[in-house]
C-alpha cells in the first residue's frame, strides 16, 4: 500500500451548537465525535499516519479525554491555526516528507465509509487530487441581488471530505498565500493549477454542525 | 383564521428505495410515512382541508391502510397525474374555490414543524407566494462541460415544502401549459409572473428518498 496520512481538522469552539462543548467533543454513543472520526481512518488502514489539529486551548482537554476513554489509536496532535487553511498547513508540517497520499478530513464528520475513503485514496493515486461528493436531492435556489432563482440541481454536488491529494501537490499548494475563497482543500489545490476529480461519497458522512445533526448521527451509530 | 388547504403529493413507486413498497408507505415508528405527513398539517390546523394525490394503482391500498391503522384524520384522496405538475393540478380541482391560502407539500416529508408551516401560511397571507428554505452547510460544486467549480454556498438555499400560495394565484399558475423546468410549485408560480418569498424552513423536514433517510427519520420520530 502507498504511504498514507490523514490530517483531521477540528476547530470548532461550540457556539453554533448552542452548547459550551465544542462539537468535536460532543458524545456520540457515549464517546466524543472525534474518536469516532479517528477510528474511521484507522479501520480503513491501520498503518495510516493520523495527524489531528486542535485549537491551542483544547490540546490538554483532548489529552485528558484520551486518557479517560483509554483511546489508544496512535495519532499526533498539532496546534491549529487561525483558519482551517492555517490548521491544515500546521498539520502538513507533521506529515513525513515521503508520504505519497495525504487526506484532509473534517473532525466533525465521524462517518466516512471505508469504501468512500478507499475510493478517494485509490483515485488520488492516479489523478493526484480527489474529493468525495453526493448529489443534491432538494431544489436549490440562488439568491440574487433582487430576488432568487432556481438553479439546475442535476449539475450540483455537495462536497464532503476526506479530500485526498498527492503529497507533493498538497504541500506545494499550501505554500500559497491564504485568500478567503479557500473554503476547502480542493479550492487551495485548484488555485495552484490542479484539476480536481470527483468520486462518490457516502450519504452518512454528515458534518455535525447543529443539534439536529447529532440526532441523525446517533441514528447512524445505532445501525 | 383564513380558509386554508394543503395538497399533499405522493407519487413514488418505490424503485429508488430498493424496495417494492412506495416510499410514502414505508413504516416510520410502525406507521406509514404519509400518515405522519398528514398529521403534521392536522396538528398545525385541524380545520385545514387536506387533499392527498396518489397514483391510480395505490388508491385502494391507501384506503385499506387507513382502515387497518384506524386513521381518521379527514382528507380527500385524488388520483394523481403523469407528473408532479399534473398531480397538483388534479389536487387543485378538489380544493373549494373560496380557499384563501393553498399549500403544496411532498408526501414523503413527514416532519415540517408547526412553526415552519405557520411561517409559510402567515407570510403567504401578505405576499402570496412563499417557500421554506434552509442554508447549505456543505461546499457546493457545479459541474461544467469540462470540469467543476465551487459556487458560493452563502447565496444558496435548499428548498423544502410546504410551498404556500394565495389560492387564486396558484390556480391561475396551474392553468399554464406544462414545461419540464417546473421542478416545484414555486417555479410554476414564478413562470406566471409572481415573485417568491423565502422563509426559514426546519432542518428536520427531510425528504425521504433513500434508505439512509429512513434511518434519519426514525431518529427524528424518537425525539
Amino acid at each position: 500500500m502507498t504511504k498514507q496520512a490523514v490530517i483531521i481538522v477540528a476547530g470548532g469552539q461550540g457556539t453554533r451548537m448552542g452548547s459550551l462543548v465544542p462539537k468535536q467533543f460532543l458524545l456520540l454513543r457515549n464517546k466524543p465525535v472525534l474518536m469516532h472520526t479517528i477510528e474511521a481512518f484507522y479501520n480503513y488502514n491501520n498503518q495510516i499516519t493520523i495527524v489531528l489539529t486542535l485549537p491551542a486551548n483544547q490540546l490538554d482537554y483532548w489529552k485528558d479525554l484520551c486518557n479517560s476513554y483509554h483511546f489508544d489509536i496512535p495519532h499526533t496532535t498539532v496546534k491549529g491555526g487561525e483558519t482551517r487553511f492555517h490548521s491544515v498547513k500546521q498539520g502538513l508540517e507533521a506529515v513525513a516528507a515521503d508520504t505519497e497520499l495525504i487526506a484532509v478530513h473534517d473532525g466533525v464528520r465521524p462517518f466516512p465509509s471505508a469504501e468512500a475513503i478507499a475510493r478517494c485514496f485509490d483515485t488520488a493515486a492516479t489523478f493526484g487530487a480527489v474529493i468525495p461528493v453526493i448529489p443534491v436531492v432538494e431544489t436549490v435556489r440562488q439568491i440574487t441581488s433582487s430576488n432568487s432563482v432556481t438553479i439546475d440541481r442535476e449539475n450540483l454536488r455537495l462536497v464532503q471530505t476526506p479530500q485526498v491529494f498527492d503529497g507533493k501537490i498538497l504541500k506545494e499548494a499550501y505554500n500559497q498565500e491564504y485568500i478567503s475563497s479557500f473554503t476547502d482543500d480542493a479550492s487551495v489545490v485548484e488555485a495552484a493549477g490542479h484539476s480536481i476529480v470527483l468520486v462518490e461519497g457516502n450519504r452518512e458522512n454528515i458534518k455535525i454542525t447543529n443539534p439536529t445533526d447529532l440526532i441523525v448521527a446517533e441514528a447512524f451509530i445505532g445501525e
